[in-house]
Protein backbone atom coordinates (compact mmCIF):
# COMPACT_ATOMS: atom_id res chain seq x y z
CA UNK A 1 0.00 0.00 0.00
CA UNK A 2 3.14 2.34 0.10
CA UNK A 3 4.25 4.98 2.46
CA UNK A 4 0.74 7.09 3.46
CA UNK A 5 2.49 9.41 5.55
CA UNK A 6 6.50 9.37 5.66
CA UNK A 7 6.86 13.17 6.79
CA UNK A 8 7.83 12.58 10.55
CA UNK A 9 7.91 8.94 11.46
CA UNK A 10 10.54 7.24 13.11
CA UNK A 11 11.39 4.41 11.11
CA UNK A 12 13.83 0.77 11.73
CA UNK A 13 15.10 -2.13 9.83
CA UNK A 14 16.21 -5.41 11.64
CA UNK A 15 18.99 -7.56 10.62
CA UNK A 16 18.62 -11.01 11.24
CA UNK A 17 22.16 -13.24 11.84
CA UNK A 18 22.02 -16.76 11.50
CA UNK A 19 22.70 -19.80 9.27
CA UNK A 20 20.11 -21.22 11.12
CA UNK A 21 16.82 -19.44 10.14
CA UNK A 22 18.67 -19.63 6.01
CA UNK A 23 18.91 -23.51 6.74
CA UNK A 24 15.04 -23.94 8.11
CA UNK A 25 16.41 -25.73 10.87
CA UNK A 26 15.37 -22.67 12.93
CA UNK A 27 12.00 -20.81 12.71
CA UNK A 28 12.29 -17.45 13.17
CA UNK A 29 9.77 -16.05 15.83
CA UNK A 30 11.87 -12.30 16.28
CA UNK A 31 10.81 -11.19 13.12
CA UNK A 32 7.25 -11.30 14.52
CA UNK A 33 7.56 -9.88 18.00
CA UNK A 34 9.82 -6.95 17.10
CA UNK A 35 7.39 -5.83 13.91
CA UNK A 36 4.54 -6.23 16.24
CA UNK A 37 6.47 -3.90 19.49
CA UNK A 38 7.84 -1.50 17.32
CA UNK A 39 4.55 -0.64 15.61
CA UNK A 40 2.95 -0.55 18.87
CA UNK A 41 5.29 2.30 19.96
CA UNK A 42 5.10 4.27 16.51
CA UNK A 43 8.31 3.08 15.23
CA UNK A 44 7.78 1.83 11.56
CA UNK A 45 9.76 -1.27 10.87
CA UNK A 46 10.69 -1.11 7.33
CA UNK A 47 13.31 -3.33 6.36
CA UNK A 48 14.07 -7.16 7.55
CA UNK A 49 17.10 -8.62 6.17
CA UNK A 50 18.53 -12.35 7.54
CA UNK A 51 21.88 -12.64 6.59
CA UNK A 52 24.50 -15.56 7.18
CA UNK A 53 27.06 -16.04 10.06
CA UNK A 54 29.19 -14.63 7.37
CA UNK A 55 31.04 -11.34 8.52
CA UNK A 56 30.84 -9.26 5.14
CA UNK A 57 27.50 -10.03 4.80
CA UNK A 58 26.43 -8.68 8.40
CA UNK A 59 28.87 -5.44 8.02
CA UNK A 60 27.42 -4.88 4.47
CA UNK A 61 23.48 -5.62 5.57
CA UNK A 62 24.37 -2.89 8.75
CA UNK A 63 26.28 -0.26 6.94
CA UNK A 64 23.24 -0.59 4.15
CA UNK A 65 20.05 0.06 6.71
CA UNK A 66 21.68 2.58 9.68
CA UNK A 67 22.51 5.58 7.24
CA UNK A 68 18.70 4.69 5.89
CA UNK A 69 16.52 4.17 8.74
CA UNK A 70 16.03 6.06 12.13
CA UNK A 71 17.00 2.88 14.08
CA UNK A 72 18.67 -0.81 13.40
CA UNK A 73 18.19 -3.99 15.55
CA UNK A 74 20.20 -7.29 15.24
CA UNK A 75 19.23 -10.50 16.62
CA UNK A 76 21.55 -13.62 16.90
CA UNK A 77 25.61 -14.34 17.23
CA UNK A 78 26.39 -12.67 20.30
CA UNK A 79 27.41 -16.00 22.56
CA UNK A 80 30.06 -16.92 23.63
CA UNK A 81 31.02 -19.83 20.58
CA UNK A 82 32.88 -19.35 17.55
CA UNK A 83 29.97 -18.89 15.07
CA UNK A 84 29.15 -15.75 17.51
CA UNK A 85 30.49 -12.99 15.39
CA UNK A 86 28.31 -10.24 15.44
CA UNK A 87 30.03 -7.91 17.82
CA UNK A 88 33.08 -8.10 15.86
CA UNK A 89 31.32 -7.69 12.71
CA UNK A 90 29.63 -4.56 14.08
CA UNK A 91 32.70 -2.62 15.55
CA UNK A 92 34.21 -3.16 11.98
CA UNK A 93 30.83 -2.09 10.20
CA UNK A 94 31.70 1.40 12.58
CA UNK A 95 35.27 1.02 12.06
CA UNK A 96 36.00 1.25 15.66
CA UNK A 97 38.24 -0.84 17.79
CA UNK A 98 36.22 -3.81 20.44
CA UNK A 99 37.78 -5.54 23.48
CA UNK A 100 36.46 -7.05 26.61
CA UNK A 101 34.76 -4.38 28.14
CA UNK A 102 34.90 -3.99 32.05
CA UNK A 103 30.72 -2.91 32.42
CA UNK A 104 29.70 -6.14 29.94
CA UNK A 105 32.06 -8.39 32.28
CA UNK A 106 31.10 -6.98 36.03
CA UNK A 107 27.36 -8.11 34.10
CA UNK A 108 28.80 -11.40 33.56
CA UNK A 109 29.98 -12.17 36.94
CA UNK A 110 26.97 -11.34 38.21
CA UNK A 111 25.68 -14.94 36.68
CA UNK A 112 28.87 -16.66 36.01
CA UNK A 113 31.22 -17.54 39.14
CA UNK A 114 34.51 -15.95 38.00
CA UNK A 115 36.01 -19.41 38.02
CA UNK A 116 33.91 -20.42 34.86
CA UNK A 117 34.45 -17.03 33.17
CA UNK A 118 36.99 -18.61 30.75
CA UNK A 119 38.19 -17.03 27.29
CA UNK A 120 34.95 -18.31 25.42
CA UNK A 121 32.40 -16.48 28.20
CA UNK A 122 34.58 -13.59 28.06
CA UNK A 123 33.91 -13.28 24.06
CA UNK A 124 30.15 -12.10 25.36
CA UNK A 125 31.63 -9.48 26.87
CA UNK A 126 33.17 -8.10 23.88
CA UNK A 127 31.87 -4.49 22.91
CA UNK A 128 32.84 -2.53 20.49
CA UNK A 129 34.26 0.72 21.25
CA UNK A 130 31.77 3.84 22.27
CA UNK A 131 28.83 1.42 22.80
CA UNK A 132 26.36 1.33 25.88
CA UNK A 133 25.53 -1.38 26.76
CA UNK A 134 21.42 -3.01 26.61
CA UNK A 135 20.98 -5.12 30.26
CA UNK A 136 19.11 -8.13 30.02
CA UNK A 137 17.97 -9.61 33.37
CA UNK A 138 17.71 -13.29 31.67
CA UNK A 139 20.77 -14.22 31.01
CA UNK A 140 22.41 -11.21 32.38
CA UNK A 141 25.28 -11.38 29.13
CA UNK A 142 24.26 -7.94 27.62
CA UNK A 143 23.40 -6.46 23.97
CA UNK A 144 24.58 -3.31 23.09
CA UNK A 145 23.78 -0.03 21.35
CA UNK A 146 26.25 1.83 19.30
CA UNK A 147 25.64 5.37 17.65
CA UNK A 148 21.67 3.89 16.07
CA UNK A 149 22.69 0.48 16.03
CA UNK A 150 21.00 -1.57 18.33
CA UNK A 151 22.73 -5.12 19.23
CA UNK A 152 20.67 -8.10 20.55
CA UNK A 153 20.05 -11.85 20.95
CA UNK A 154 18.87 -14.14 18.80
CA UNK A 155 17.02 -16.97 21.93
CA UNK A 156 13.21 -15.55 21.44
CA UNK A 157 12.83 -14.60 25.75
CA UNK A 158 16.24 -12.80 26.33
CA UNK A 159 15.90 -10.79 22.92
CA UNK A 160 12.51 -10.04 24.16
CA UNK A 161 14.03 -8.84 27.81
CA UNK A 162 16.71 -6.77 25.68
CA UNK A 163 14.04 -4.99 23.59
CA UNK A 164 11.65 -3.75 26.33
CA UNK A 165 15.30 -2.40 28.03
CA UNK A 166 16.40 -0.48 25.44
CA UNK A 167 12.59 0.83 24.05
CA UNK A 168 12.47 3.38 26.91
CA UNK A 169 15.44 5.13 25.29
CA UNK A 170 14.18 5.28 22.18
CA UNK A 171 12.57 8.19 20.27
CA UNK A 172 9.14 7.42 19.04
CA UNK A 173 6.38 8.13 16.39
CA UNK A 174 3.07 8.75 16.07
CA UNK A 175 1.56 5.05 16.53
CA UNK A 176 0.16 3.63 13.05
CA UNK A 177 -3.65 2.53 14.09
CA UNK A 178 -4.89 0.04 12.15
CA UNK A 179 -8.81 -1.14 12.07
CA UNK A 180 -9.25 -4.69 10.52
CA UNK A 181 -13.06 -5.57 8.41
CA UNK A 182 -14.06 -8.53 7.33
CA UNK A 183 -14.98 -8.03 3.93
CA UNK A 184 -16.94 -11.16 3.51
CA UNK A 185 -16.53 -11.01 -0.13
CA UNK A 186 -13.82 -12.39 -2.62
CA UNK A 187 -11.10 -9.94 -3.62
CA UNK A 188 -11.78 -9.82 -6.97
CA UNK A 189 -15.44 -8.48 -6.35
CA UNK A 190 -14.62 -5.80 -4.43
CA UNK A 191 -11.12 -4.97 -6.02
CA UNK A 192 -12.28 -1.91 -8.29
CA UNK A 193 -14.57 0.10 -5.15
CA UNK A 194 -11.23 -0.40 -2.62
CA UNK A 195 -9.06 0.93 -5.18
CA UNK A 196 -11.43 4.20 -5.35
CA UNK A 197 -11.49 4.45 -1.78
CA UNK A 198 -7.65 3.78 -1.34
CA UNK A 199 -7.24 6.78 -3.97
CA UNK A 200 -9.97 8.77 -2.18
CA UNK A 201 -7.61 8.70 0.94
CA UNK A 202 -4.30 9.09 -0.23
CA UNK A 203 -2.90 9.21 3.33
CA UNK A 204 -4.62 6.31 4.44
CA UNK A 205 -2.83 2.48 3.71
CA UNK A 206 -5.51 0.15 2.80
CA UNK A 207 -4.06 -3.57 2.54
CA UNK A 208 -6.55 -6.68 1.47
CA UNK A 209 -5.53 -9.94 2.69
CA UNK A 210 -7.16 -12.89 1.33
CA UNK A 211 -7.59 -16.19 3.06
CA UNK A 212 -10.02 -19.02 2.73
CA UNK A 213 -12.98 -19.65 5.62
CA UNK A 214 -14.39 -22.43 7.34
CA UNK A 215 -16.12 -23.52 3.83
CA UNK A 216 -13.33 -23.46 2.00
CA UNK A 217 -14.44 -20.01 0.47
CA UNK A 218 -12.65 -17.40 -0.44
CA UNK A 219 -12.65 -14.09 1.84
CA UNK A 220 -10.34 -11.15 3.19
CA UNK A 221 -9.42 -9.31 5.80
CA UNK A 222 -9.32 -5.08 4.96
CA UNK A 223 -6.80 -3.26 6.80
CA UNK A 224 -7.13 0.19 7.31
CA UNK A 225 -4.03 1.97 8.59
CA UNK A 226 -3.24 5.93 9.68
CA UNK A 227 -2.01 7.90 12.53
CA UNK A 228 -4.36 10.21 12.45
CA UNK A 229 -7.86 8.68 14.12
CA UNK A 230 -10.36 10.58 12.50
CA UNK A 231 -8.58 10.15 8.82
CA UNK A 232 -8.76 6.57 9.62
CA UNK A 233 -12.47 6.49 10.98
CA UNK A 234 -13.70 8.42 7.86
CA UNK A 235 -11.62 5.52 5.63
CA UNK A 236 -12.34 2.88 7.62
CA UNK A 237 -16.54 3.94 7.43
CA UNK A 238 -15.87 4.44 3.49
CA UNK A 239 -14.77 0.74 3.40
CA UNK A 240 -17.56 -0.48 5.80
CA UNK A 241 -20.19 1.29 3.37
CA UNK A 242 -18.44 -0.42 0.14
CA UNK A 243 -18.52 -3.45 1.76
CA UNK A 244 -22.35 -3.30 3.47
CA UNK A 245 -23.43 -2.46 -0.31
CA UNK A 246 -23.07 -5.42 -1.98
CA UNK A 247 -23.86 -3.98 -5.82
CA UNK A 248 -20.02 -4.26 -6.50
CA UNK A 249 -19.98 -3.71 -10.68
CA UNK A 250 -18.01 -6.26 -12.13
CA UNK B 1 29.53 -20.36 10.68
CA UNK B 2 30.52 -18.90 7.36
CA UNK B 3 30.87 -20.24 3.72
CA UNK B 4 32.18 -23.90 4.04
CA UNK B 5 32.10 -24.80 0.93
CA UNK B 6 31.42 -22.23 -2.17
CA UNK B 7 32.47 -23.02 -5.29
CA UNK B 8 30.09 -24.90 -6.94
CA UNK B 9 27.22 -24.46 -4.66
CA UNK B 10 23.24 -23.23 -6.09
CA UNK B 11 22.17 -20.21 -4.07
CA UNK B 12 19.31 -18.39 -3.61
CA UNK B 13 17.87 -15.40 -2.12
CA UNK B 14 14.09 -14.75 -1.60
CA UNK B 15 12.13 -11.41 -1.24
CA UNK B 16 9.29 -11.18 1.48
CA UNK B 17 6.63 -8.47 0.21
CA UNK B 18 4.36 -6.91 2.71
CA UNK B 19 3.06 -4.18 4.73
CA UNK B 20 1.85 -6.85 6.44
CA UNK B 21 4.47 -9.24 8.04
CA UNK B 22 6.46 -5.44 8.92
CA UNK B 23 3.63 -4.43 10.75
CA UNK B 24 3.13 -7.54 12.47
CA UNK B 25 0.00 -8.55 11.31
CA UNK B 26 0.50 -11.30 9.97
CA UNK B 27 3.58 -14.33 10.83
CA UNK B 28 5.27 -15.13 8.16
CA UNK B 29 5.45 -18.50 7.24
CA UNK B 30 6.77 -18.84 4.07
CA UNK B 31 10.54 -18.00 5.16
CA UNK B 32 10.72 -21.54 6.87
CA UNK B 33 8.97 -23.46 4.74
CA UNK B 34 10.94 -22.05 1.47
CA UNK B 35 14.15 -22.47 3.79
CA UNK B 36 13.94 -26.06 4.32
CA UNK B 37 12.65 -26.53 0.72
CA UNK B 38 15.60 -25.17 -1.20
CA UNK B 39 18.03 -26.33 1.47
CA UNK B 40 16.75 -30.27 0.92
CA UNK B 41 17.41 -29.89 -2.74
CA UNK B 42 20.98 -28.13 -2.58
CA UNK B 43 19.73 -24.88 -2.91
CA UNK B 44 21.26 -22.55 -0.28
CA UNK B 45 19.21 -19.65 0.62
CA UNK B 46 21.88 -16.80 1.25
CA UNK B 47 19.79 -13.76 2.12
CA UNK B 48 16.04 -12.99 2.92
CA UNK B 49 14.60 -9.20 2.70
CA UNK B 50 11.19 -8.40 4.02
CA UNK B 51 10.23 -5.36 1.90
CA UNK B 52 7.18 -3.24 2.32
CA UNK B 53 4.58 -2.93 -0.74
CA UNK B 54 6.53 -0.06 -2.01
CA UNK B 55 7.47 -0.11 -5.72
CA UNK B 56 10.77 1.42 -5.25
CA UNK B 57 11.56 -1.30 -2.30
CA UNK B 58 10.88 -3.95 -4.59
CA UNK B 59 12.51 -2.94 -7.71
CA UNK B 60 15.75 -2.39 -5.23
CA UNK B 61 15.50 -5.45 -3.76
CA UNK B 62 14.88 -7.47 -7.12
CA UNK B 63 17.82 -5.99 -8.48
CA UNK B 64 20.30 -6.31 -5.32
CA UNK B 65 19.97 -9.73 -4.98
CA UNK B 66 19.46 -11.45 -8.75
CA UNK B 67 22.83 -10.36 -10.02
CA UNK B 68 24.42 -11.67 -6.36
CA UNK B 69 22.42 -15.54 -6.42
CA UNK B 70 21.54 -17.96 -8.91
CA UNK B 71 17.93 -17.50 -8.07
CA UNK B 72 15.59 -15.14 -6.50
CA UNK B 73 12.10 -16.04 -5.16
CA UNK B 74 9.94 -13.64 -3.96
CA UNK B 75 6.76 -14.30 -1.92
CA UNK B 76 3.36 -12.18 -1.99
CA UNK B 77 1.66 -8.84 -3.79
CA UNK B 78 0.04 -10.39 -6.92
CA UNK B 79 -3.67 -10.78 -6.26
CA UNK B 80 -6.46 -8.64 -7.54
CA UNK B 81 -6.44 -5.73 -5.00
CA UNK B 82 -4.68 -1.91 -5.73
CA UNK B 83 -1.95 -3.04 -2.91
CA UNK B 84 -0.86 -5.92 -5.19
CA UNK B 85 2.15 -4.14 -7.18
CA UNK B 86 4.74 -7.14 -7.38
CA UNK B 87 4.20 -8.30 -11.55
CA UNK B 88 4.54 -4.40 -11.87
CA UNK B 89 7.48 -3.74 -9.77
CA UNK B 90 9.66 -7.16 -11.33
CA UNK B 91 8.89 -5.76 -14.70
CA UNK B 92 10.25 -2.42 -13.93
CA UNK B 93 13.16 -4.14 -12.72
CA UNK B 94 13.67 -6.25 -15.45
CA UNK B 95 12.79 -3.63 -17.84
CA UNK B 96 10.54 -4.96 -19.66
CA UNK B 97 6.64 -4.01 -20.48
CA UNK B 98 3.63 -5.87 -18.59
CA UNK B 99 0.78 -6.88 -19.95
CA UNK B 100 -2.46 -9.10 -19.95
CA UNK B 101 -1.12 -12.21 -20.77
CA UNK B 102 -3.25 -14.79 -22.60
CA UNK B 103 -1.63 -18.04 -20.76
CA UNK B 104 -2.67 -17.03 -17.82
CA UNK B 105 -5.96 -15.34 -18.76
CA UNK B 106 -6.77 -18.68 -20.33
CA UNK B 107 -5.97 -20.11 -16.30
CA UNK B 108 -7.95 -17.65 -14.65
CA UNK B 109 -10.97 -18.92 -17.00
CA UNK B 110 -10.23 -22.86 -15.72
CA UNK B 111 -11.31 -21.18 -12.23
CA UNK B 112 -13.45 -17.54 -12.74
CA UNK B 113 -16.31 -17.57 -15.25
CA UNK B 114 -15.77 -15.09 -18.13
CA UNK B 115 -18.88 -12.88 -16.60
CA UNK B 116 -16.69 -12.55 -13.32
CA UNK B 117 -13.22 -11.68 -14.88
CA UNK B 118 -13.54 -8.31 -14.37
CA UNK B 119 -10.61 -5.45 -14.56
CA UNK B 120 -9.57 -6.27 -11.24
CA UNK B 121 -9.02 -10.37 -11.52
CA UNK B 122 -7.31 -9.59 -15.16
CA UNK B 123 -4.77 -8.18 -12.88
CA UNK B 124 -3.63 -11.37 -11.73
CA UNK B 125 -2.74 -12.15 -15.52
CA UNK B 126 -0.34 -9.22 -15.77
CA UNK B 127 2.94 -10.71 -16.77
CA UNK B 128 5.98 -9.17 -17.68
CA UNK B 129 7.25 -9.34 -21.14
CA UNK B 130 9.40 -12.53 -21.36
CA UNK B 131 8.00 -14.32 -18.11
CA UNK B 132 7.06 -18.37 -17.90
CA UNK B 133 4.17 -19.21 -15.93
CA UNK B 134 4.59 -20.95 -12.59
CA UNK B 135 1.28 -22.80 -12.29
CA UNK B 136 -0.79 -23.54 -9.14
CA UNK B 137 -3.68 -25.77 -8.72
CA UNK B 138 -4.98 -23.83 -5.59
CA UNK B 139 -6.16 -21.15 -7.18
CA UNK B 140 -5.10 -20.92 -10.67
CA UNK B 141 -3.53 -17.92 -10.94
CA UNK B 142 -0.23 -18.14 -11.62
CA UNK B 143 3.10 -16.96 -10.82
CA UNK B 144 5.85 -16.40 -12.97
CA UNK B 145 9.60 -16.43 -13.26
CA UNK B 146 11.65 -14.26 -15.52
CA UNK B 147 15.08 -14.92 -15.40
CA UNK B 148 16.61 -16.01 -12.82
CA UNK B 149 13.23 -14.30 -10.77
CA UNK B 150 11.10 -15.99 -9.16
CA UNK B 151 7.38 -14.74 -8.02
CA UNK B 152 5.33 -16.50 -5.99
CA UNK B 153 2.16 -15.84 -3.77
CA UNK B 154 1.94 -14.96 -0.47
CA UNK B 155 -0.92 -16.95 1.03
CA UNK B 156 1.10 -20.42 2.22
CA UNK B 157 -0.60 -23.07 0.55
CA UNK B 158 -0.71 -21.08 -2.55
CA UNK B 159 2.77 -20.50 -2.65
CA UNK B 160 4.35 -23.78 -1.83
CA UNK B 161 2.18 -25.13 -4.82
CA UNK B 162 3.87 -23.01 -6.84
CA UNK B 163 6.88 -23.83 -5.14
CA UNK B 164 6.69 -27.46 -5.77
CA UNK B 165 5.86 -26.54 -9.94
CA UNK B 166 8.84 -24.85 -10.05
CA UNK B 167 11.40 -26.96 -8.47
CA UNK B 168 11.86 -29.65 -11.27
CA UNK B 169 13.18 -27.15 -13.71
CA UNK B 170 15.28 -25.53 -11.40
CA UNK B 171 19.27 -26.29 -10.90
CA UNK B 172 19.86 -28.07 -8.00
CA UNK B 173 23.37 -28.38 -5.93
CA UNK B 174 24.47 -31.39 -3.75
CA UNK B 175 22.49 -30.88 -0.38
CA UNK B 176 23.92 -29.47 2.47
CA UNK B 177 23.97 -32.72 5.15
CA UNK B 178 23.73 -32.21 8.38
CA UNK B 179 23.35 -33.68 12.06
CA UNK B 180 22.58 -32.64 15.29
CA UNK B 181 24.06 -33.52 18.44
CA UNK B 182 22.97 -32.36 21.98
CA UNK B 183 25.70 -30.84 23.81
CA UNK B 184 24.29 -31.85 27.56
CA UNK B 185 26.79 -28.69 28.31
CA UNK B 186 26.52 -24.88 28.56
CA UNK B 187 27.74 -23.55 25.56
CA UNK B 188 30.81 -21.52 27.66
CA UNK B 189 32.29 -24.68 28.93
CA UNK B 190 32.34 -26.49 25.16
CA UNK B 191 33.14 -23.08 22.98
CA UNK B 192 36.88 -23.80 22.99
CA UNK B 193 37.17 -27.39 22.45
CA UNK B 194 34.26 -26.71 19.71
CA UNK B 195 36.61 -23.96 17.96
CA UNK B 196 39.60 -26.11 17.57
CA UNK B 197 37.45 -28.83 16.07
CA UNK B 198 36.07 -25.93 13.76
CA UNK B 199 39.37 -24.83 12.76
CA UNK B 200 40.51 -28.77 12.35
CA UNK B 201 37.59 -29.36 9.67
CA UNK B 202 37.29 -25.95 7.63
CA UNK B 203 35.15 -26.94 5.37
CA UNK B 204 32.54 -28.22 7.60
CA UNK B 205 30.00 -25.59 9.57
CA UNK B 206 29.60 -25.80 12.92
CA UNK B 207 26.67 -24.62 14.73
CA UNK B 208 25.91 -23.76 18.78
CA UNK B 209 22.38 -22.92 19.19
CA UNK B 210 21.89 -22.43 22.96
CA UNK B 211 18.44 -23.53 24.72
CA UNK B 212 17.45 -23.97 28.16
CA UNK B 213 16.19 -27.70 29.16
CA UNK B 214 12.97 -29.00 30.59
CA UNK B 215 14.75 -28.20 34.35
CA UNK B 216 15.94 -24.48 32.80
CA UNK B 217 19.15 -25.44 32.66
CA UNK B 218 21.77 -23.95 29.64
CA UNK B 219 22.23 -26.76 27.19
CA UNK B 220 22.62 -26.35 23.10
CA UNK B 221 22.36 -28.15 19.72
CA UNK B 222 25.38 -28.23 17.62
CA UNK B 223 24.84 -28.55 13.97
CA UNK B 224 27.14 -30.17 12.07
CA UNK B 225 27.26 -29.47 7.99
CA UNK B 226 28.94 -30.47 5.18
CA UNK B 227 27.91 -31.92 1.78
CA UNK B 228 30.55 -34.20 1.99
CA UNK B 229 29.40 -37.45 4.11
CA UNK B 230 32.13 -38.86 4.83
CA UNK B 231 33.66 -35.39 6.05
CA UNK B 232 30.50 -34.58 7.86
CA UNK B 233 30.79 -38.47 9.81
CA UNK B 234 34.25 -37.39 10.50
CA UNK B 235 33.23 -33.84 12.11
CA UNK B 236 30.63 -35.36 13.75
CA UNK B 237 32.58 -38.30 15.52
CA UNK B 238 34.97 -35.60 16.93
CA UNK B 239 31.92 -33.39 18.22
CA UNK B 240 30.97 -36.19 19.99
CA UNK B 241 33.90 -37.29 21.07
CA UNK B 242 34.86 -33.74 22.53
CA UNK B 243 31.44 -34.24 23.98
CA UNK B 244 31.92 -37.95 25.83
CA UNK B 245 35.05 -36.30 27.60
CA UNK B 246 33.81 -33.54 29.44
CA UNK B 247 37.25 -32.30 31.02
CA UNK B 248 36.58 -28.82 29.03
CA UNK B 249 39.73 -26.76 30.00
CA UNK B 250 38.02 -23.39 31.11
Amino acid sequence: MGEADGAQSVTAALVVIGDEVLSGRTKDKNIGHIAERLTGVGIDLREVRVVADVEDDIVAAINALRRRFTYVFTTGGIGPTHDDITADAVAKAFGVPIDVDPRARALLLEYIPEKDLNEARLRMARIPAGASLVVNEVSKAPGFRIENVIVMAGVPRIMQAMLEAVLPELEKGVPMLSETLLADAKEGDIAAPLKEIAARFPDVAIGSYPFRDEKGEPNAHLVVRSRDPQVLAAARDAVAQMLAQRDWAG
